[in-house]
């Protein structure tokens, strides 16, 4: 439970990060601090209710910040575990049926696997130079290299059903789970480029920013040295809660809340080839 | 952090009106201070706990406002990148088959790119005669453009159906795609054409305003100066959530945090002729 | 924005209703005022506090009742948006498919038109006298009218399967949307005849009313003229929270805030005609 | 309005109970009256703020609880509906279809009425002689007579199949409400097997118990004789909140806020045999 | 009533943890309370509206953790209601279509009913050596079991696919059942695998933390010996809703709270085998 609460803000650079702001926030807070212990200290009569209103909206706004972050980062995992799903299948499927050659069938094997990886460099928009080079080795130069796999795929199936290896039936058993991998990628584009209302996270900042201004000032009268601390204690849970609302929303990227997406494509890589290996014949 | 705080008020014009709004309340509040201030100061009586109650039900509308609005924006963008996956899968589907005779595939990807184009008209009921005129030649006159679009769209492939070239199944996993464009379509004209119940709306207007009316007058007694900034800051943050939340739920037209429509027509324009691109013999 | 706020006073029955139940609120507030200032004001010797818990146990009610009320009118507007959009496609599939002779293809779309119209007067339990006999003209005498006319088209369909003028597919293709129309239905009914648990209803209106009979007493030692506006405004937003709730709810009847009916049927029938206008070969 | 306050704690046995736990309460309470009039009063030295951690946890505790035995409740009444439009559907289709001979389809006739009662028996865990008979005499004896129904109902629909008397696309589309029967019942299943996690449902009693026994010694330094009032009207409300909720928690009960399952048997047997009474020639 | 609230503290192990740990935090309290009462009283000077800010912070992290919890849980056991679902549809199917042979049904049973063991089995990582052997007899040595039981299973219905004896339709009508095991599968795993932002997991943990560490400081000098209890059922709620939120959040372990899978498991199997005996011809 204590190594829970303290080694974290060590080893997270995220909560490390907040933590150095709430400090700043602190050194701040010694100016009203000093001048209440000063001859001034007649000089501060901001009242001490001061802040009811303010942490009125700034509850509002932050709960509102947290769920809608959240959620976003919760459907971006769900999309991802329905990428593992329909790899899945489609590998079960495709080593169920004997509608394709080998070839095409350890060639479809490929495209499955590199989808996930091309859709991950896809969203953090970039890519290393290995990757780069099988993957258009694969499917050639494409801009938007997931839905070159998916409609490489796409030709894969209906070619088969043009040659008559498979049947209208098997057609729509592989076309359910084709569809869904170009619809999860739409979805992680959506959930991409479209961050929550932009008015609603300027409102955020800029009640949180006030809040933390106004704080010491507010309550030096009344809580002296102790405002020191209470401010450390308030602006590192604010900026927090809006740090990491902010790294939750966007969940494609190389924070440490961000989704894990190396280790879901090494978990499809790994998945898909169990599938195949079980049935190819020797 | 800073300039994330100060610029949108200058950037955003949203943020602008209701930053000059809250100034005018500002020097409303202007006269319980003066009075405060001469000798009258006295008359004023207004009990401070005044605004107990109606902070209670102001937080109340305000929390349902906002979290209605945003899940209508939302569930209106989650609609339009349901519209990027639908033009795209049925831009695959299209040249992944060969159903199609070469000149019905170029028709039918001109009217898949119409689609969203004549949709974002037909929502914002506006049209540029530029764009009315290149719809009317794909379609002719029609009323309702998206639907004329959807169902040549229908015509063309149930005739394919009728001539043979797909079958019953092709026909099926068509026919999904071209189901969405329609409900799409519909559950927009859904967002656009009913706005949250309007007894919560006049509700929500309603107590912003007599909070902001009464505020100065029950803490000018004890907040003296401090009145003018505590009215300033609070009716920013209130009638900033009333304005943003009445933008946000109609998320069609043209402010700031409207979705952007252009850009996902521009989009879906791209990724189809990508598609169409890759698989057309040359 | 001036204007939003008072005008709906006048203009909308329900928050005028609202607005002279708060009225007399504020009337019988005038007992515990006049009390305050006759010479027996010291009998009234109610704690102030009194409200703390009460008002707790109301926020959680009303927050509840006006949630769930909202979410049953949005859920029944989704409900009819989707009946737009299954009627809608019926049409467009029903033209682009040639299964249908002339004959039956009119019939359908006089059934299809007719199915909201049924369903609304359904839902609401009366049905004027000229509505009825088209209806029954149409489907002859049933005592649940939608579902006859679903059972019709039903058999329409079904018919053109048996005698090979469309094939299973088709079918298929059809069914899905002709099992809509049924389910919506169903969904409508589900919420017409369960209202929210009774026992929270009850609570809710016991809580506002036991709030707004003991307020003036509480307050009037501390407000005392003001607990005459107080008590009216408090008495304005509660009951009308209470009683738009209450409207919300039951989202088919003839309250402001119901569903316009009439205008989501006139804008089907519309859109079918449409469908039908643009393909049926003259 | 005044009725709908008053009376149902005449009429409801819920409320009625609750109503009668409150008084309970407000008799303890006289004890620390007795002892604040009695010349012990310095005896009583609980500061008064004791509540406010309290009331803290038991807020959230009562929303949470409320909330997820409400969404429970309607999530049961959905399937019900959802079972009501199975049925319907199921009826219309079998009618519309003609690959039943009419001894069959009378059979499943009875099959489709029984479902919904033998699922009303099952989830109730009892059953009248009467209806056990009639329902033996349609699937004998079974441990688990909705899956018997169901399987039946299968047994008929694929029999068809196999006699060539409907078409595998018919198959399908009869299918798909077969398998929401079983849905349904698994998901009535569910709600009725796993209730909310149980250590939050301890917790909340726990909160309310403590809540209660505390308030009267925290305030009748305060209030005085008026503690009485202020403990009865309290501990209606929490207790009241607490006992609907475990009501409502298992909604396929006899408590008034449970599901009236026995009129959506009687509505699911009317309607579905008004479909039969339409199409079936006479 | 009563045993309902006191009982579980014996009875439970979770809530006797929780209880234990509350006491250790009231022993701590026993140090500002020994302060108070001794000469040295005058030390203690924290402000006693310390925890304001904190409380709000608390508030919405605790909501938010309980909330998030909760709905993981549930949705795990909606997963698992469906798997319920899908494989009594699976047996009724299996049973109603005479496609297999005794021989291939029979193993198809074993299968069915092995596929939740393997599940619980992959979902806890531990595996007892009578339960491996059985499962590695049924499907060979495989790193996922529960996926090359899916395969099994789909092999079986392919391969009566490809030798004729059951048709196009009747696959799907199969398939769609097959394909829901593994996405069930797939989405237990991933709440397995990603638990909630930890962030937010490590914000809630400190707040705790730091508010229970200073809460009996702060509040010493009014409630005095009452601290002791105030703190020590402050810290039994606090601490419980944590410690419930970190096991419910986790649902698929021994903890008390968390889902009962050998029950379900159990349940799944009596489902079947009853499906099975009612219908294989003796």
């Amino acid at each position: 439970m204590f190594t829970g609460m303290i080694r974290p803000l060590a080893t997270s650079k995220t909560l490390a990060y907040v933590g150095g702001l709430a400090l700043l926030v602190g050194c701040y807070s010694l100016l009203p601090i000093w001048l209440e212990y000063s001859r001034y200290h007649d000089a501060i009569n901001t009242p001490s209710q001061f802040h009811g209103v303010l942490s009125f909206v700034l509850g509002l706004l932050l709960v509102f910040r947290t769920n809608t972050a959240y959620s976003r980062w919760w459907e971006a995992r769900i999309l991802w575990g329905g990428l593992v799903n329909a790899c899945r299948n489609l590998g079960i499927k495709l080593t169920s049926s004997d509608g394709l050659t080998d070839e095409t069938r350890s060639r479809a094997l490929q495209l499955i696997v590199a989808f996930p990886v091309a859709l991950r460099c896809h969203l953090r928009e970039e890519i290393d130079d290995e990757t780069r080079e099988s993957l258009e080795l694969l499917v050639g130069r494409a801009k938007h290299i997931p839905q070159a796999i998916a409609a490489q795929l796409y030709q894969i199936v209906w070619d088969a059903k043009r040659s008559g290896r498979i049947d209208g039936d098997e057609l729509r058993v592989l076309d359910a789970e084709l569809l869904r991998l170009m619809d999860i990628c739409g979805g992680c584009e959506r959930i991409l480029k479209t961050r929550i209302v932009k008015s609603y996270r300027v409102f955020a900042r800029q009640c949180v920013g006030i809040f933390l201004v106004s704080l010491p000032w507010a309550i030096v009268h009344d809580f002296r040295i102790w405002t020191l601390f209470i401010t450390i204690i308030t602006a590192y849970f604010m900026l927090g809660l809006e740090t990491v609302a902010e790294h939750v929303e966007t969940p494609f990227g190389y924070d440490e809340d961000d989704l894990d997406l190396e280790s879901l494509c090494a978990t499809i890589d790994t998945t898909v080839h169990e599938t195949f290996s079980h049935h190819v014949p020797a």
